[in-house]
C-alpha cells in the first residue's frame, strides 16, 4: 500500500515511521520541505512531497491521502486545496483533533466531489510508534476497508486497537468523548495525589503509592503507569508551573453534554480545573472576598499578595 | 429583662447595643475588661462585669446568661465555667457559629446540671444592629419562651426574624445550612459576574448590572443590594486580593450532605472555589501538567511563573 | 408613545397591560387573532391587527415593534416578515429570550435595511405586570433613548429596573448570565432545604424556616420571598413530581463558560440537576452498578426496581 | 509461616486460599463455624478453629492475627477480644475498610497492651485470588517486616504490589484515597459512555469502544478492561438497576477534602451521583419545579409519574 501523508509532525511523523517501518510506503508533505526531506532520508520507503499536489501525483488513484495537520485552518485549507487535486474514488483521512461537527462538514464537502472522507480519532502521544496508536474510525465501511491495511500497521496490533465506529463523524466524536474521559481520569488522580501529599503526619510518598498501585489495584491504568514514573524521580514537581492547558476535545465534551442533556459534572469539572489553573485575574474570588467584607465586616488581603 | 452578655466583639457588643436600645438590661463581659467598660460607658442600660462569675452574680435566678464567644475553646471553656456559677433552671444561649454536634454536647453536659441550653444560629452580621437579626433556635420551648423578650428587640420585627425551630442543636444545624446557602448564592453571583466582566466585546459594567438586577429581576436579593454598592463604586476590585477564607459551617453543610447522603453539588463546589483560592501549592494543576507532558510530549511552564 | 407587541402570551400578554396602564398606546398582534381580540376589549389603548403588516400600518414612523415571541422559529419567521413592513429608522425589539449570538445575527439582518434592532432581556415573570419587569437592553444609545418612555412604564420603577447595559447582544448575553444565576441561587436553595428536610431528629418544618431567613438572614431574596409562600402551604411538595425543565439560558450559559474559560462550577452543577430530573434511562448508574459487580462481586438491583 | 484469619467471606477467604497455595499456614476463623470448616476441608494448609481464643492458641509467639472482619462493629469487637488472648509482641492485622481514624485509635488501644497493629488496605476485590492483592500497609518497620512472607504471597509478584507506606493509619489512609480516585474514574467512564450511548445519530457500540481504547489509548486501564467484557456482551444494560451503592471510603474521601482545604470537585461528584441515584425522594427536585412555577407559571408534572 501507498498513501500520502500531509503534517509531519510530532503526531504525523512519527505515524509515517511506523507505517514505512510497517512496510506501506509514504508519500511526506510538510509545510516546511526539510522535514519531509530528512524523514525521507531516514526511510526507504517514505518519500517527500513539495507541494499537496505533487504528493497527489506520486500516488495511484484510488489515492489516500492522510491529513494529520492542525485542527482548524490548516487542516480546512487543505481539504480546499485536495478537492482541487483529488478525483471521485480517492479517500482523503482526517487523523487531526477536529471537531466531529466540522468532520460532518469535511464529508460533505468532500462527497460533493466524490471523494471519500474519513474521520479518524488518534491515541497514543509520543508512545504511539513504539507501541501502537488506538484508531477511532468514522466513515462509509468500503472506504474503511480500504483503509485497512494501514490502519492494521498503525495499531498496536494488527487486528486490534481501530475500528470503524460509525459513519463519517462518528470517529471525532468517540476521540473527543475519549479525551473528555481522560480529563476526568487526570483529574481524579491528581486529587488523589494532592490528598495523599497534604497529609504531612503520615509522610507519604506520592511515587510509592503510584507505583504500588500498579500492581493489583482498582485504580491501574496506563496513566498510572507513567505517573509511576515520573513521581518516582520527583513526587514534589517543584519545577513544573501549577497551570495546565486544556485542548478543544475538552471543551467539546462539555458542549456536547449541555447540547444532548448528558450530566457530566466529573468532565466538566476536570476541565474547569484547568481553566482554574490558567485564570489569572481572579476576579470571582475578589468579589466574594469583597462581598464577606461588605455583609460581615471580614479582613480582606490587598491586591498585591496573591498575585 | 436582664441578661449577662458574654463576648462584646463585632457581633456580641453590636446585639448588646440593639437590646439596650430596646430596653434590655446588658451585663456584658469580655476578656479585655476594657471593652465592656467602653460599652457601659456608652449605655445605661449595659454595666460591666470583671469576670464570668460576677457577670453571673449580677443578675437574678433563674437567669439567662448569652455567649457570643468564639465556637470551640473559647467558648467550651465558657459552659465548663458557667456550669460552676449557675443553678438549675438557669439558661445559657450560646449565640455563636457552633457546630450542631458540639451544641447537642453542649445540652447533655448544661442539662446533667439542670441548666437549660439553647443555641440560637445569628444572622446579619454588621448590618444586623440597625436592621436586626435573624435568630434560628433551638431548645425546649419553655426556654426559648423565657428568652423571647430578648429575641423580639434583636429580630428585624417583634414578630419576625425569629423562630424556636426544633429542639437543641436545631438552632445551630439551620444555621449552618443558612450558612451552606449563602456560599452558593455568593458563588452563583461570582461566577455570573465574572463572564460578564471577561466579555470584553460587551464592556458591560458589573456595577450597573448589579444595580439594574435590584428591580424587578428574579435574582433580586439583599446579596445583590451590597454588590450594587461596592460594585457601582469600583467594579474591578483591583485593590481586592484573590483570597477568600472559609468558615467551620461551609464545610460542616459538606460534611452533613456527606453523612446523610443528599447530593449537594452546588454548596460544595462553592466550598471547593474557596479552597481553590486559599492553595498557594498548586499541586494538582502541577500533577495534571507534568502528566500531559508524559503522554503527549506537551510543553509545561517552568515552576517560578505561576507563583 | 404607540408601539405594536407582537406575541400576547403570558409575557407578552402582561406587558402589553402594563404598557396601556402606563398610558402607551399598544397595537397587539397574535398568531391567534382571539386573544388580540380580548385585549383590546379588555384595554382602551390595546387594539388588535390581524397580520403583522396591519400592526406596522397602525403606526406612524420612525415605529416601535416589539416582538414578545418564542426565540428560534418563530422570532426568525417575525423578524424575516418585518423587513418587508418597516423603513428605515424604525425600531425592532426582541424582548424574549433569544440566544445572544442570534441576536448579533438580527442586529446585523435588520441593520441591512437600515431598521434599528434592541435587545431586551425581560426578567419578572407573572409577577411582572404588577410589580414591573427588570429589562436588560442592548442597542445603540440612540434607538434605546428613543424606546425609554416604553421603558420607563414596565420596568417596576421609571428610572429603576431598565438600562442600557451595552451595544446589540449586550442585553440578551446579560439576561442569560442572569438565568444562569437565578439557576445557581435555586439549586442552593434546593439542597440547603433537602438538608433540612431530610433531618428527621430536628423535625424542621422548611416553611417556618424560609419564613424566617427573610428577615435579617443574609441569604433574604425574592426567591425565598417565593419559597416561604407555597412551603408554608405545603412543604412536602408529594403532590410536585421531581422533574425539573431547562431552558435555553442555562444551557447558553454553560456554553458561554466553556467558550470564554471561565470556571463556573456552580452554575453548571445546577444545570447538571436538572439533566439529572430528566433523566429516566439511568445509564450511567446502570453502568457503575454492573462494573462495581465485575470487580468486587456487589451485588446489583435488577432492572425493573428503580424505573 | 503461620497465622489466623478472621472472617473468611469473599475477601478474606479469597486471601487464605491464596495464603495457602503460596506455602503460608492459616488457622481460619468465621463466625458461622461451617465456612471455616469447609476452607479446611478443601485446603491442607487451613485449619479451622471454632472461637478467636482457639485461633489465637493454635500460633506460637510472636503471632500475627489478620481480621478481615466488616469494620465497624464487627471489627471493634474482635479487636477487644484479642486484646484478651494475645501477648506482648504479637500483630493484629486489620485487612477491612476501616476508617483511618479508627485505625489510630485501634493502634494506640493494642499498643496499650503491647500489642503491634497493622493497618493493610487491600484492593483487587474478586480477582484477587488469582491475579494477587495490591497491599497499602501502614505500621511499624519491624511489625511490617514481620510480616513480610505473607504480603510477598498475597500480592501480584513477592516484590510488587505491597508496600508499607507509613506509620499506623497510612495503610488505610491510602487505601481509602485509592477509593476515592476509583469513584472518579468509574464515574469519568460512566459519562464517556453515556454520551456515546446517547448520540443515536452514530449508533455507536459502548462494548466495541471499550474493547477499542483497551489498545493504545490514553485511557487504558484495568477497570476498562472489565467494561469491555461485559458491554461485549450487553451494553444496554437493561437488566441493572440504576442505583449504585456507596461505601464508607468515598465518603471518608471527601470528608478529609473538606477537613484538609483540598478542593476534590471529581472525587465528590462521583460520590454525588451515586446519592443520586440512591435518592427516591427527589426533594430537590420537587422544590425547583415548584419554584419554576412559583416565579414563572411554568408547569410542573404531578407527583405520581416519575416514581
Amino acid at each position: 500500500m501507498r498513501l500520502a501523508m500531509l503534517g509531519l509532525g510530532r503526531m504525523g511523523g512519527n505515524m509515517a515511521r511506523r507505517l514505512a517501518a510497517g512496510g506501506i510506503e509514504v508519500v511526506g508533505w510538510n509545510r516546511s520541505r526539510e522535514t519531509a526531506d530528512a524523514l525521507a532520508a531516514e526511510w526507504d520507503r517514505i518519500s517527500a512531497a513539495g507541494t499537496m499536489a505533487e504528493a497527489v501525483e506520486a500516488l495511484t488513484p484510488p489515492r489516500v491521502v492522510w491529513s494529520m495537520l492542525p485542527a482548524g485552518e490548516a487542516t480546512e485549507a487543505a481539504l480546499m486545496e485536495l478537492t482541487r487535486h483529488l478525483e471521485p474514488g480517492d479517500i482523503v483521512v482526517d487523523g487531526g483533533n477536529a471537531d466531529y461537527r466540522e468532520s460532518l462538514d469535511h464529508g460533505r464537502l468532500l462527497g460533493d466531489s466524490g471523494i471519500e472522507f474519513i474521520d479518524a480519532g488518534v491515541s497514543g502521544g509520543v508512545w504511539g510508534r513504539e507501541e501502537g496508536y488506538c484508531l477511532m474510525v468514522g466513515g462509509t465501511e468500503a472506504a474503511v476497508g480500504r483503509l485497512e491495511p494501514a490502519l492494521r500497521v498503525l495499531a498496536p496490533a494488527p487486528d486490534r486497537g481501530w475500528a470503524r465506529v460509525g459513519p463519517v463523524g462518528a470517529g471525532h466524536f468517540t476521540k473527543m468523548v475519549h479525551n473528555g474521559v481522560e480529563y476526568g481520569m487526570m483529574q481524579a488522580f491528581a486529587e488523589g495525589f494532592d490528598l495523599l501529599e497534604r497529609k504531612e503526619a503520615f509522610a507519604i510518598d506520592p511515587g510509592q503509592v503510584a507505583e504500588l498501585w500498579r500492581h493489583g489495584s482498582v485504580v491501574r491504568s496506563w496513566l498510572l503507569d507513567l505517573m509511576a514514573d515520573f513521581l518516582g524521580e520527583d513526587a514534589r514537581l517543584d519545577d513544573i508551573a501549577p497551570w495546565v492547558a486544556d485542548s478543544g476535545e475538552g471543551r467539546w465534551t462539555v458542549r456536547e453534554a449541555v447540547d444532548s442533556g448528558v450530566p457530566a459534572p466529573v468532565l466538566t469539572a476536570a476541565l474547569y480545573a484547568r481553566f482554574q489553573s490558567q485564570d489569572e485575574r481572579g476576579y470571582q474570588a475578589r468579589l466574594l472576598a469583597r462581598l464577606r467584607q461588605a455583609f460581615g465586616g471580614h479582613a480582606v488581603r490587598q491586591g498585591g499578595e496573591a498575585e
